[in-house]
Protein backbone atom coordinates (compact mmCIF):
# COMPACT_ATOMS: atom_id res chain seq x y z
CA UNK A 1 0.00 0.00 0.00
CA UNK A 2 1.37 3.40 -0.59
CA UNK A 3 0.66 5.82 2.11
CA UNK A 4 -2.12 8.11 2.32
CA UNK A 5 -2.43 11.57 3.16
CA UNK A 6 -5.93 12.93 4.50
CA UNK A 7 -6.02 16.60 3.88
CA UNK A 8 -8.14 19.68 2.85
CA UNK A 9 -6.46 21.23 -0.06
CA UNK A 10 -6.86 24.93 0.84
CA UNK A 11 -5.07 23.93 4.04
CA UNK A 12 -1.31 25.33 4.29
CA UNK A 13 -0.34 22.64 7.00
CA UNK A 14 -1.54 20.03 4.46
CA UNK A 15 0.22 21.82 1.93
CA UNK A 16 3.56 21.41 3.82
CA UNK A 17 3.09 18.02 3.16
CA UNK A 18 2.02 17.97 -0.68
CA UNK A 19 5.03 20.14 -0.82
CA UNK A 20 7.78 18.24 0.67
CA UNK A 21 6.50 15.07 -1.10
CA UNK A 22 6.66 16.37 -4.29
CA UNK A 23 10.23 17.77 -3.93
CA UNK A 24 11.30 13.94 -2.44
CA UNK A 25 9.38 12.41 -5.38
CA UNK A 26 7.40 10.24 -3.02
CA UNK A 27 4.26 8.51 -4.41
CA UNK A 28 0.61 8.86 -2.54
CA UNK A 29 -2.66 8.28 -2.51
CA UNK A 30 -4.76 11.53 -1.88
CA UNK A 31 -7.89 11.92 -0.38
CA UNK A 32 -9.80 15.04 0.40
CA UNK A 33 -11.88 15.63 3.32
CA UNK A 34 -14.20 19.19 3.58
CA UNK A 35 -13.38 19.84 7.03
CA UNK A 36 -15.91 23.05 6.81
CA UNK A 37 -18.38 20.24 6.57
CA UNK A 38 -17.15 18.01 9.95
CA UNK A 39 -15.76 15.53 8.15
CA UNK A 40 -12.50 15.56 10.21
CA UNK A 41 -14.92 14.98 13.46
CA UNK A 42 -16.57 11.70 12.25
CA UNK A 43 -16.34 8.21 14.36
CA UNK A 44 -14.52 6.61 11.45
CA UNK A 45 -11.99 9.66 11.15
CA UNK A 46 -11.34 10.37 14.87
CA UNK A 47 -10.39 6.79 14.62
CA UNK A 48 -7.62 7.67 12.17
CA UNK A 49 -6.96 10.98 14.27
CA UNK A 50 -8.22 10.77 17.76
CA UNK A 51 -7.31 15.13 17.66
CA UNK A 52 -9.76 15.33 14.29
CA UNK A 53 -7.28 17.49 12.58
CA UNK A 54 -5.91 17.12 9.29
CA UNK A 55 -3.38 16.63 7.80
CA UNK A 56 -2.93 12.88 9.06
CA UNK A 57 -1.20 10.59 6.98
CA UNK A 58 -1.42 6.61 6.87
CA UNK A 59 1.84 4.70 6.15
CA UNK A 60 2.63 1.93 4.74
CA UNK A 61 1.71 -0.44 7.14
CA UNK A 62 -1.78 0.97 8.33
CA UNK A 63 -0.28 3.29 10.98
CA UNK A 64 -1.46 7.08 11.19
CA UNK A 65 0.08 9.83 12.18
CA UNK A 66 -1.09 13.46 12.25
CA UNK A 67 0.66 16.96 12.94
CA UNK A 68 1.66 18.15 9.83
CA UNK A 69 5.56 19.19 11.47
CA UNK A 70 5.48 16.09 12.63
CA UNK A 71 5.08 14.30 9.48
CA UNK A 72 7.47 16.46 7.77
CA UNK A 73 10.16 15.28 10.29
CA UNK A 74 8.98 11.66 9.19
CA UNK A 75 9.26 12.36 5.83
CA UNK A 76 12.52 14.06 6.17
CA UNK A 77 14.52 12.27 8.25
CA UNK A 78 17.48 11.00 6.27
CA UNK A 79 17.08 13.52 3.60
CA UNK A 80 18.99 16.92 2.99
CA UNK A 81 15.92 18.53 3.82
CA UNK A 82 17.09 18.17 7.89
CA UNK A 83 20.71 19.05 8.89
CA UNK A 84 23.19 16.69 9.59
CA UNK A 85 24.64 18.15 13.55
CA UNK A 86 22.63 17.75 16.93
CA UNK A 87 22.10 21.82 16.45
CA UNK A 88 21.21 21.91 13.35
CA UNK A 89 18.10 19.65 13.95
CA UNK A 90 17.54 21.65 17.08
CA UNK A 91 16.97 24.34 15.41
CA UNK A 92 14.58 22.94 12.87
CA UNK A 93 12.38 21.96 15.23
CA UNK A 94 13.09 25.60 17.42
CA UNK A 95 11.59 27.20 14.06
CA UNK A 96 8.69 24.50 13.26
CA UNK A 97 7.66 24.76 16.76
CA UNK A 98 7.58 28.62 17.05
CA UNK A 99 5.23 28.54 13.70
CA UNK A 100 2.67 26.14 15.60
CA UNK A 101 2.75 28.68 18.68
CA UNK A 102 3.35 31.79 18.11
CA UNK A 103 2.59 32.24 13.82
CA UNK A 104 0.14 29.78 12.82
CA UNK A 105 -2.88 31.08 15.37
CA UNK A 106 -2.04 34.29 14.11
CA UNK A 107 -1.35 34.10 10.36
CA UNK A 108 -3.32 30.85 9.33
CA UNK A 109 -6.58 31.23 12.08
CA UNK A 110 -6.92 34.59 10.18
CA UNK A 111 -7.26 33.76 6.81
CA UNK A 112 -9.44 30.92 7.73
CA UNK A 113 -12.16 32.77 9.36
CA UNK A 114 -11.46 35.65 6.14
CA UNK A 115 -11.55 32.75 3.54
CA UNK A 116 -14.22 30.42 5.02
CA UNK A 117 -16.38 31.34 7.88
CA UNK A 118 -19.36 33.75 6.36
CA UNK A 119 -18.64 37.61 6.81
CA UNK A 120 -20.98 38.03 9.94
CA UNK A 121 -19.46 35.18 11.88
CA UNK A 122 -18.55 36.37 15.12
CA UNK A 123 -15.54 34.66 14.98
CA UNK A 124 -14.12 38.29 13.11
CA UNK A 125 -14.20 39.52 16.71
CA UNK A 126 -11.04 37.69 17.16
CA UNK A 127 -9.11 39.37 13.86
CA UNK A 128 -7.17 42.47 15.68
CA UNK A 129 -5.80 40.74 18.14
CA UNK A 130 -4.61 37.97 16.30
CA UNK A 131 -3.29 39.79 13.39
CA UNK A 132 -1.26 42.20 15.56
CA UNK A 133 0.65 39.42 17.13
CA UNK A 134 1.05 37.94 13.19
CA UNK A 135 2.82 40.48 12.71
CA UNK A 136 5.07 39.74 15.94
CA UNK A 137 5.60 36.63 14.02
CA UNK A 138 6.59 37.88 11.14
CA UNK A 139 8.91 40.71 12.61
CA UNK A 140 10.83 37.74 14.14
CA UNK A 141 11.11 36.15 11.18
CA UNK A 142 12.43 39.52 8.93
CA UNK A 143 14.91 40.09 11.75
CA UNK A 144 16.21 36.09 11.46
CA UNK A 145 15.96 36.16 7.69
CA UNK A 146 17.91 39.86 7.54
CA UNK A 147 20.99 38.01 7.83
CA UNK A 148 20.56 34.62 6.27
CA UNK A 149 19.36 32.62 3.42
CA UNK A 150 16.98 30.10 5.28
CA UNK A 151 15.88 29.88 8.35
CA UNK A 152 18.69 27.40 9.51
CA UNK A 153 21.89 26.03 7.95
CA UNK A 154 21.66 28.56 5.49
CA UNK A 155 20.06 25.44 2.95
CA UNK A 156 16.50 25.16 2.23
CA UNK A 157 15.02 22.93 5.05
CA UNK A 158 11.58 21.73 6.54
CA UNK A 159 11.94 24.54 8.66
CA UNK A 160 11.54 26.68 5.64
CA UNK A 161 8.36 24.40 4.27
CA UNK A 162 6.85 24.42 7.79
CA UNK A 163 6.97 28.63 7.82
CA UNK A 164 6.33 29.17 3.98
CA UNK A 165 3.40 27.32 3.66
CA UNK A 166 1.15 30.13 5.32
CA UNK A 167 3.53 33.03 5.29
CA UNK A 168 3.17 33.06 1.31
CA UNK A 169 -0.38 33.46 1.83
CA UNK A 170 -0.44 36.23 4.65
CA UNK A 171 -2.42 38.41 2.43
CA UNK A 172 -5.16 36.52 2.44
CA UNK A 173 -5.53 37.21 6.73
CA UNK A 174 -5.06 40.67 5.62
CA UNK A 175 -1.36 40.72 6.94
CA UNK A 176 1.00 42.96 4.77
CA UNK A 177 4.74 41.96 3.94
CA UNK A 178 5.68 45.28 2.61
CA UNK A 179 7.70 45.65 5.84
CA UNK A 180 9.26 42.86 5.82
CA UNK A 181 11.99 42.78 3.09
CA UNK A 182 13.52 39.54 4.02
CA UNK A 183 11.15 37.62 4.43
CA UNK A 184 9.51 38.53 1.00
CA UNK A 185 13.19 37.65 -0.40
CA UNK A 186 13.44 34.25 1.50
CA UNK A 187 9.68 33.50 -0.08
CA UNK A 188 11.07 34.19 -3.91
CA UNK A 189 14.37 31.79 -2.80
CA UNK A 190 11.29 28.73 -1.53
CA UNK A 191 9.08 29.39 -4.61
CA UNK A 192 12.78 29.05 -6.86
CA UNK A 193 13.30 25.12 -5.26
CA UNK A 194 13.19 22.39 -7.76
CA UNK A 195 9.65 20.18 -7.86
CA UNK A 196 7.95 23.56 -6.10
CA UNK A 197 4.35 23.32 -6.05
CA UNK A 198 2.00 25.43 -5.46
CA UNK A 199 -0.58 25.36 -2.69
CA UNK A 200 -3.29 25.05 -5.18
CA UNK A 201 -1.22 21.97 -6.15
CA UNK A 202 -3.69 18.69 -6.11
CA UNK A 203 -2.51 15.26 -6.37
CA UNK A 204 -3.75 13.46 -9.08
CA UNK B 1 31.49 26.81 30.57
CA UNK B 2 28.18 24.46 31.63
CA UNK B 3 25.07 25.45 29.73
CA UNK B 4 22.57 28.36 31.44
CA UNK B 5 19.16 27.75 31.28
CA UNK B 6 17.25 31.01 31.28
CA UNK B 7 13.94 30.30 32.70
CA UNK B 8 11.07 30.91 34.94
CA UNK B 9 10.58 28.96 38.51
CA UNK B 10 6.65 29.03 37.69
CA UNK B 11 6.64 28.35 33.94
CA UNK B 12 5.81 24.38 32.81
CA UNK B 13 7.46 25.15 29.86
CA UNK B 14 10.89 25.70 31.73
CA UNK B 15 10.05 22.97 34.20
CA UNK B 16 10.02 20.19 31.04
CA UNK B 17 14.35 21.25 30.92
CA UNK B 18 14.53 21.24 34.39
CA UNK B 19 13.37 18.01 35.04
CA UNK B 20 14.77 16.37 32.05
CA UNK B 21 18.40 18.03 32.93
CA UNK B 22 17.67 16.46 36.52
CA UNK B 23 16.78 13.18 35.04
CA UNK B 24 20.15 13.31 32.39
CA UNK B 25 22.13 14.55 35.42
CA UNK B 26 23.54 17.01 33.20
CA UNK B 27 25.02 20.20 35.38
CA UNK B 28 24.11 23.66 34.22
CA UNK B 29 23.73 27.34 35.14
CA UNK B 30 20.11 28.64 35.95
CA UNK B 31 19.19 32.24 35.72
CA UNK B 32 15.65 33.25 36.41
CA UNK B 33 13.77 36.02 34.53
CA UNK B 34 10.45 37.95 36.13
CA UNK B 35 8.69 37.09 32.79
CA UNK B 36 5.30 39.47 35.15
CA UNK B 37 7.83 42.30 35.48
CA UNK B 38 8.96 42.52 31.13
CA UNK B 39 12.61 40.79 31.90
CA UNK B 40 11.80 38.42 28.92
CA UNK B 41 11.70 42.13 26.43
CA UNK B 42 14.66 43.76 27.28
CA UNK B 43 16.73 44.26 24.43
CA UNK B 44 19.26 42.26 26.07
CA UNK B 45 17.11 38.88 26.51
CA UNK B 46 15.56 40.16 22.77
CA UNK B 47 19.37 39.60 21.61
CA UNK B 48 19.49 35.90 22.87
CA UNK B 49 16.01 35.07 21.82
CA UNK B 50 14.04 37.68 19.50
CA UNK B 51 10.78 36.09 19.95
CA UNK B 52 11.27 36.81 23.80
CA UNK B 53 10.35 34.04 25.48
CA UNK B 54 11.60 31.36 28.21
CA UNK B 55 13.17 28.72 28.44
CA UNK B 56 16.24 29.36 25.95
CA UNK B 57 19.03 27.70 26.47
CA UNK B 58 22.43 28.86 26.29
CA UNK B 59 24.67 26.34 25.15
CA UNK B 60 28.60 25.54 25.67
CA UNK B 61 29.52 27.71 23.16
CA UNK B 62 27.21 30.94 23.62
CA UNK B 63 24.74 29.43 20.97
CA UNK B 64 20.84 29.97 21.92
CA UNK B 65 18.01 27.78 21.99
CA UNK B 66 14.59 28.79 22.51
CA UNK B 67 11.34 26.69 22.23
CA UNK B 68 10.81 24.16 24.90
CA UNK B 69 10.63 20.80 23.18
CA UNK B 70 13.18 21.72 20.56
CA UNK B 71 15.46 21.99 23.49
CA UNK B 72 14.29 18.91 25.10
CA UNK B 73 15.27 16.71 21.85
CA UNK B 74 18.40 18.81 21.92
CA UNK B 75 19.16 17.26 25.37
CA UNK B 76 17.81 14.14 24.69
CA UNK B 77 18.75 13.01 21.34
CA UNK B 78 21.10 10.01 21.64
CA UNK B 79 19.59 9.16 24.97
CA UNK B 80 16.66 6.68 26.14
CA UNK B 81 14.29 9.49 25.83
CA UNK B 82 13.87 9.51 22.38
CA UNK B 83 13.38 6.09 20.99
CA UNK B 84 15.57 4.39 18.27
CA UNK B 85 13.00 3.77 15.43
CA UNK B 86 11.60 6.27 12.79
CA UNK B 87 8.09 6.07 13.47
CA UNK B 88 8.23 6.32 17.40
CA UNK B 89 10.95 9.49 16.66
CA UNK B 90 8.02 10.94 14.99
CA UNK B 91 5.22 10.27 17.62
CA UNK B 92 7.05 11.94 20.03
CA UNK B 93 7.39 14.78 17.65
CA UNK B 94 3.14 14.50 16.99
CA UNK B 95 2.71 14.49 20.80
CA UNK B 96 4.79 17.72 21.58
CA UNK B 97 3.15 19.44 18.89
CA UNK B 98 0.06 18.31 20.18
CA UNK B 99 1.02 19.92 23.09
CA UNK B 100 2.14 23.13 21.99
CA UNK B 101 -0.89 23.88 19.42
CA UNK B 102 -3.58 21.93 21.37
CA UNK B 103 -3.29 21.57 25.27
CA UNK B 104 -0.56 24.86 26.03
CA UNK B 105 -3.16 27.64 25.00
CA UNK B 106 -5.93 26.17 26.53
CA UNK B 107 -4.17 24.40 29.84
CA UNK B 108 -1.02 26.79 30.82
CA UNK B 109 -2.60 30.15 29.30
CA UNK B 110 -5.66 29.58 31.68
CA UNK B 111 -3.20 28.98 34.37
CA UNK B 112 -1.14 31.73 34.16
CA UNK B 113 -4.23 34.25 34.22
CA UNK B 114 -5.63 33.13 37.02
CA UNK B 115 -2.39 32.41 39.28
CA UNK B 116 -0.68 35.95 37.83
CA UNK B 117 -2.57 38.20 36.37
CA UNK B 118 -4.68 40.17 38.57
CA UNK B 119 -8.54 39.41 39.46
CA UNK B 120 -10.15 42.31 37.27
CA UNK B 121 -8.22 41.55 34.13
CA UNK B 122 -9.98 41.55 30.62
CA UNK B 123 -8.30 38.14 29.99
CA UNK B 124 -10.33 36.31 32.63
CA UNK B 125 -13.05 36.89 29.43
CA UNK B 126 -11.02 34.23 27.72
CA UNK B 127 -11.30 31.38 30.77
CA UNK B 128 -14.47 29.52 29.03
CA UNK B 129 -13.46 29.00 25.67
CA UNK B 130 -9.95 28.45 26.76
CA UNK B 131 -10.89 25.73 29.30
CA UNK B 132 -13.47 24.16 26.93
CA UNK B 133 -10.35 23.50 24.90
CA UNK B 134 -8.40 22.31 27.64
CA UNK B 135 -10.96 19.52 28.37
CA UNK B 136 -11.09 18.82 24.48
CA UNK B 137 -7.13 18.31 25.10
CA UNK B 138 -7.61 16.04 27.70
CA UNK B 139 -10.09 13.80 26.04
CA UNK B 140 -7.83 13.38 23.57
CA UNK B 141 -4.88 12.42 25.91
CA UNK B 142 -7.44 10.09 28.32
CA UNK B 143 -8.51 8.11 24.93
CA UNK B 144 -4.88 7.78 23.74
CA UNK B 145 -3.70 6.39 27.37
CA UNK B 146 -7.09 4.42 27.64
CA UNK B 147 -4.96 1.86 26.40
CA UNK B 148 -1.08 2.31 26.91
CA UNK B 149 1.26 3.42 30.15
CA UNK B 150 2.90 6.42 28.32
CA UNK B 151 2.73 8.50 25.17
CA UNK B 152 4.82 6.14 23.08
CA UNK B 153 6.46 2.64 22.67
CA UNK B 154 5.48 1.93 25.92
CA UNK B 155 8.18 3.94 27.61
CA UNK B 156 8.58 7.45 29.18
CA UNK B 157 10.13 9.67 26.47
CA UNK B 158 10.53 13.21 26.38
CA UNK B 159 6.80 13.04 24.69
CA UNK B 160 5.34 12.25 28.51
CA UNK B 161 8.11 15.08 30.13
CA UNK B 162 6.34 17.92 27.59
CA UNK B 163 2.62 16.72 28.14
CA UNK B 164 3.08 16.00 32.00
CA UNK B 165 4.55 19.63 32.71
CA UNK B 166 1.27 21.20 32.87
CA UNK B 167 -0.95 18.47 33.17
CA UNK B 168 -0.11 17.97 36.29
CA UNK B 169 -0.60 21.52 37.07
CA UNK B 170 -4.20 21.68 35.56
CA UNK B 171 -6.13 22.24 39.07
CA UNK B 172 -4.30 25.25 39.29
CA UNK B 173 -6.36 26.14 35.95
CA UNK B 174 -9.32 25.07 37.28
CA UNK B 175 -9.53 22.10 35.43
CA UNK B 176 -10.78 18.95 37.13
CA UNK B 177 -8.77 15.71 36.43
CA UNK B 178 -11.54 13.16 38.02
CA UNK B 179 -12.92 12.38 34.70
CA UNK B 180 -9.73 11.65 33.16
CA UNK B 181 -8.63 8.35 35.14
CA UNK B 182 -6.09 7.18 32.37
CA UNK B 183 -4.45 10.46 32.48
CA UNK B 184 -4.36 10.49 36.23
CA UNK B 185 -2.90 7.22 36.27
CA UNK B 186 -0.08 8.19 33.90
CA UNK B 187 0.63 11.54 35.92
CA UNK B 188 1.86 8.76 38.72
CA UNK B 189 3.57 6.99 36.43
CA UNK B 190 5.56 10.18 35.59
CA UNK B 191 6.51 11.20 39.06
CA UNK B 192 7.53 7.65 40.21
CA UNK B 193 10.20 7.89 37.36
CA UNK B 194 14.16 7.59 38.78
CA UNK B 195 15.19 11.18 39.71
CA UNK B 196 12.11 12.90 39.30
CA UNK B 197 12.05 16.55 40.56
CA UNK B 198 8.80 18.61 41.07
CA UNK B 199 8.03 21.88 38.95
CA UNK B 200 9.17 23.77 42.25
CA UNK B 201 12.37 22.38 41.91
CA UNK B 202 15.33 25.29 41.71
CA UNK B 203 18.29 24.73 40.91
CA UNK B 204 21.58 25.42 43.24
Amino acid sequence: MPMTLYDFLDSGNGYKIRLLLAQLQRPYRWVELDILKGATRTPEFLAKNPNGRIPTLELEDGAFLPESNAILWYLAEGTPFIPDDRLGRAQVLQWMFFEQYSHEPYVATPRFILKHLPEDSPRRAELPERLERGRAALGVMETHLSRRTFFVAERYTIADIALYAYTHVAHEAQLDLTPYPSVRAWLARVAAQPRYVPITYRPE
